[in-house]
């Protein structure tokens, strides 16, 4: 039996419901993953994300590889041990953290040289060491060591898209643990041929999973919707895709119409640590970019939850006016409190949209969602 | 009946096992109660404060006053609703942190007068505006307003004895709620005459407990524990007694041991800010002042918990080499697991009391706890 199989369950348009089978239990599609940089999920306890209901969580290799090392934590028995997360763990391959330090890194055609970002020493990331890294931190699903090119660089992109290629092919021949989904990685920017040709290429070498990358990194909402409609075309049903970094309310929706399964981003923690809150139905606030920013006088004395119709831990206990006073005390109980909220928001998102399109009722669920957005993109989500 | 009535359920030398009746439920004591300045516990959630057992909760009426202010407080129903915490609350009266303050305020007859840390805002505080703002707050057990003097300037602390004196009476005449207990506050430094004067003065104007004062502020353990047999010799036996910022593992069996029944200290959440865990039996470790400094390298590959013994969340699912990485790479998660610790640590420690004294074996205990704290203080701890 394939240890990684995927079960579509249900089928929505091209929206799926499915279930991706880890060693650490099976992972019910679509997925919003938390992500645990450091190996800990920013302010959450686990025993808050599993309250939460997270099931798969992300760690970074680039992060841990050099704090506190991934043969540290392979001797401690691996990521799952060492963070205290039983459930399903995804980890990247550090190539899209090599590739924002700009002046530090240098590449090649074999892998990258960099200087560390904590202390300034050399490291080195090649295919095979990305694999072996990831072998060591132990993750259910791993990744192949790409390249992020600048997706208006049309040059560079065909470029990094050829070494992307050749790396892939690397890293699935340096794979030596069979309990491990390692995903190839779709690149090729905002142009459809070369989407299309990176499709071919990694689904000819034959991955239990397919990430798409380079999206939201700088394109607009319509490009990278398109982007997702061509990949969507040229990968395998019966494999489980995964849209890197990708992680708004809206692109979730989107995503999920558009035949994504899998998404992480640090968009619900980071933005609690600006001290604001993710809304699922801005239309009845003022806000900016659909978020409460907590920090405003208006909530001073303000009882209410940050959404009435919340049901998380946040929003069943604490008021507005409490959480602003935290935002403005500088507690840490204000990160804790909005992280909670902002996860929930996107972990729960995923789940109503399994039930929709469990029930054929996706289309449904979208229009609804864009229309407590304010009608904000409401052509582009008509498909 | 009286609201505020306390049941002595055993002694033991003199040592009590009491319960205090409070508007939120019943106080099991000896208690350690954490501390919330700004009306948080820093980094715990209430539900975790729940899990851990904590009952009472302490939050600083100077810092609550100044931000966001105790009419809003009022306003949003009091701090139980405002911070989540539908147990026990205890609020100090200000002065403490007032005469911290050094340059930043001016003492008078009346009150004091002073500049918010803040914002360097002027505000003043009498006795009559303590009492007021309590009662916006509206915890259980309040405080009279005092003065906190040197303990080695004789001449001053008669003067703030007699001004304290004043000043508590003051407040019993200008409190208007009668479901908070106001509780009086024994001064008078490392001087027997004078904490014996001061104990006579507050039981003769009859308050619901007394707090102790102006200890653990610079004088040595003896002169502390000696200070601590006096008072015990002078209070009323069915009153409760508090023993004000004191929270020492060491401390706590030692007043349990004199006769005290409710202790409040920030150490625990400062030490874990600090990257550093409480153990209750330092004589199996190398350690300073009996706390575990996760950030020594000796720990970077250590899978054992913090205590082996210990049963809070934190050692139950994490290791020390987790941790001591949580506290390197700065993750706020390290300050949550350590703050759970340490607080486990010394709110079960008077759990452990309690049963003892229930028993009447808290001197067997006693003599257990010092021999497992390496002998230190030993010929202190024996009767």
């Amino acid at each position: 039996m394939d240890p990684f199989s995927f079960d579509l369950l249900a089928t929505d348009g091209r929206a799926r419901r499915g279930v991706f089978n880890t060693p650490h239990g099976p992972l019910d599609t679509p997925v919003f993953a938390p992500v645990g940089t450091q190996a800990s999920v920013k302010a959450v306890t686990p025993k808050e994300l599993e309250e939460l209901g997270a099931s798969l969580v992300l760690a970074n290799t680039y992060h841990l590889m050099l704090r506190p090392g991934d043969e540290l934590i392979a001797n401690l028995g691996g990521l799952h041990t060492f963070m205290g997360w039983d459930g399903p763990i995804l980890t990247d391959s550090g190539g899209f953290q090599l590739f924002s330090l700009g002046d530090l890194r240098r590449v090649d055609n074999d892998g990258v040289t960099f200087r560390s970002h904590i202390d300034g020493s050399e490291h080195r990331l090649t295919p095979g060491k990305a694999v072996a890294i990831q072998e060591n931190l132990g993750a259910d699903i791993i990744m192949v060591l790409d390249e992020c090119a600048d997706p208006n660089d049309q040059a560079y992109i065909t470029t990094a898209l050829d070494r992307t290629h050749r790396w892939a092919e690397q890293c699935l021949a340096a794979q030596t643990r069979t309990d491990q989904a390692l995903f190839g990685i779709v690149q090729g920017g905002i142009n459809p041929e070369l989407r299309q040709k990176s499709c071919e290429y990694l689904v000819k070498l034959g991955f239990p999973g397919y990430a798409i990358g380079g999206l939201s990194v700088g394109e607009t909402k319509e490009e990278m919707y398109a982007t997702l409609d061509i990949v969507d075309l040229h990968l395998p049903q019966y494999k489980p895709r995964y849209l890197m970094g990708v992680g708004t309310p809206e692109d979730l929706v989107e995503g999920v119409a558009r035949g994504v399964d899998i998404f992480d981003c640090v968009l619900p923690t980071r933005v609690a640590r600006h001290g604001a809150a993710l809304l699922i139905q801005p239309g009845r606030e003022a806000t900016r970019n659909g978020q409460l920013n907590l920090r405003n006088a208006i909530h001073a004395g303000d009882p209410r939850p940050i959404d009435q119709e919340c049901t998380c831990y946040t929003c069943s206990h604490f008021s507005r006016a409490y959480i602003r006073h935290l935002v403005k005390a500088n507690e840490i109980l204000a990160h804790q409190l909005l992280s909670i909220h902002n996860l929930h928001v996107l972990i729960d998102l995923a789940r109503q949209m399994r039930e929709a399109i469990a029930n054929r009722e996706f289309q449904t669920f979208r229009r609804a969602f864009w229309a407590a957005r304010n009608g904000a993109h409401l052509d582009l989500a008509e498909e």
